[in-house]
C-alpha cells in the first residue's frame, strides 16, 4: 500500500501562513512526522497563493533538506508542476492529470521527463462523473491514452475521485464498485489511489468515517491513498487490513512488525 | 444490520460458571448489557455441558424475565434446539442448520412450527468448504430446499462461515467474495449473516481486525452479524459503515442518532 502524506499543502492554514512566512520549521516538522508515520511520499502543494511558481520551489527545496523524502508534487499548473518535478532528488510523483486527452498529451510526456510516476483523476473536460460507468469509462481513456504514448501503464496510479457523504452520499458506492471494475481492465490489474479525507469533508467524526471507507476501499482493491497518516489509528486500520486480505503474512505481532519507522 | 449478541454462550467461562450455579444475575446482567448496546437478538447457547435440555430451558427462561428480550437458539442437538424454540415469547432464530439436505429437512420445519427464522451455514456433511465456489454451491443448495419445502427464504440468513485468519488467512477474502456471490443468488438478495468474532480466534489485537473485517463485510453486502456488540467501538463502525454505504440518511449526528438505546 502507497501512502502519500497530505499535510504539506496550503489549503491548511499553518503551510499557507509558512509559506508566507518563508517558516522552514513547519514545514520540516510536517515532513518529519509524516515519514515518521509511515509515509512513502509527501504530497507537495501550495493551495492558493500569488506566486505559486516560488512558492513550489522554496516548498520542494526545503522539504529536501531531509535527504529521504521523496515527493509528490501537486499543482493543477503545468509551471508549478515542472517546477517542483525538475528539482526533486527521487523519483517523484506528478498530481495530478485529468482524463482529458489534452492534458494527458501534454503532462504525460513531462512526468516521462523527470522520471515521474503519476495521479490520473477519472475526471474530464465537463467534471467529475457521478456514476460508476463514467469513472471507468475515463480510467480507461487514461490507460489507453498511455500506451499511446508510451507512458508505462504501471507508472500510473488511477483515483476514482470521491466526494464527501455530506454532500453526495451515493459517492462511497459508486466509488468502490469503480475500484473493482478499473483493477479488472488490464493485466496486470491497473493500480488504483484516493484522496481519503474527501470522504469525510464537513462531517463531524471524520476519522471514524476515513478509517471505515480505508478498510472497504482495499477490500475493492485499493493500492495507494492520500491521506493524514498521522491520524489516529489510520495505520493500523492499514496494516490489520493488509493482513484481513492476505497480503501480508500474519503473525501476532503484525501491527508493531509493520510500522515503517 | 441484524445484530445478535454472542455473550450468552456456555463456552464463555462466566456463562459455564453461570448454568452450572443457577446464577441468574450473571445471565441477565449479560442479557441487559447487550440490550443496552444495540443487540437486537440474543443467542443462547449452553455449550458443552451435561444436561444441555435443562441447561436451554434455564437459560431461556432466565433471559425471558427481560419482556423485550428476543432469542436467537443456538445447539447442535435438535431436542435443545426444540425447548429453546417451544418456550421463546418472540419470534426466535434457529441457530443453525447446515447444507446437508437431511438436516435441512428435519430443522426447516421445526423453525416454521415455531415461526423462527433461520440461520443457514454454508456447510455440508463434510465439513466447511475452502473455496468460494464450494460456499455458494452450498448457499444455492439451502435455497433450494428451503423453496422445496416451502420454507420462506428471507427468513434465512446465510452464514458463509469466517475462519480464523491465525489460522486460514485466505478465509476473509473468500468470505468477501462468496458474499457478493450469494447476494446475486436470488431476487431479492439473499440475507447473509457471520460469526464475526471468529475471524480473529487466538489472534492479537481482536477487536481491530473484527471491526476492519466487519466494515469490509458490510461493504460486500452483510446483512447481520453474531457478535460481541459491547466491544468498543463495534457498533460506531457499524453505524458509520451504514452511513457510508448510503443505507442510512447522513447527518452529523448520526452516532448518536443511531444508539438504540
Amino acid at each position: 500500500m502507497l501512502l502519500i502524506g497530505e499535510r504539506i499543502n496550503g489549503m491548511f492554514r499553518d503551510v499557507k501562513k509558512a509559506i508566507e512566512n518563508k517558516d522552514k520549521k513547519v514545514i520540516l516538522s510536517l515532513a518529519e512526522q509524516q515519514i515518521e508515520c509511515g509515509a512513502d511520499y509527501l504530497d507537495i502543494s501550495t493551495g492558493p497563493v500569488k506566486n505559486s511558481i516560488d512558492a513550489m520551489k522554496w516548498l520542494v527545496e526545503t522539504v529536501q533538506e531531509i535527504k529521504e523524502a521523496k515527493l509528490c508534487i501537486d499543482s493543477t499548473k503545468k509551471d508549478v508542476l515542472e517546477t517542483g518535478l525538475s528539482i526533486a532528488k527521487h523519483p517523484p510523483f506528478l498530481n495530478s492529470v485529468s482524463a482529458d486527452p489534452e492534458k494527458l498529451t501534454e503532462l504525460l510526456p513531462m512526468a516521462q521527463k523527470y522520471n515521474a510516476s503519476v495521479i490520473a483523476l477519472t475526471m474530464d473536460a465537463e467534471g467529475i462523473p457521478v456514476t460508476c460507468d463514467k469513472r471507468v469509462e475515463a480510467a480507461a481513456m487514461i490507460l489507453a491514452t498511455a500506451c499511446e504514448l508510451n507512458f508505462p501503464t504501471e507508472k500510473i496510479y488511477i483515483d476514482p475521485l470521491i466526494l464527501p457523504i455530506s454532500a453526495v452520499q451515493e459517492s462511497p458506492g459508486s466509488v468502490l464498485k469503480s475500484l473493482a471494475m478499473i483493477k479488472e481492465l488490464d493485466i496486470p490489474a491497473p493500480k488504483t489511489i484516493l484522496g481519503l479525507s474527501n470522504v469525510s469533508q464537513k462531517c463531524s467524526g471524520r476519522n471514524l468515517i476515513n478509517k471505515t471507507f480505508l478498510a472497504m476501499a482495499l477490500a475493492y482493491g485499493l493500492d495507494g491513498a492520500i491521506l493524514d497518516v498521522c491520524a489516529e489509528g489510520i495505520t493500523d486500520t492499514i496494516y490489520t487490513s493488509e493482513i484481513i486480505l492476505n497480503q501480508n503474512i500474519y503473525c501476532n505481532s503484525y501491527l508493531t512488525a509493520n510500522k515503517k519507522n
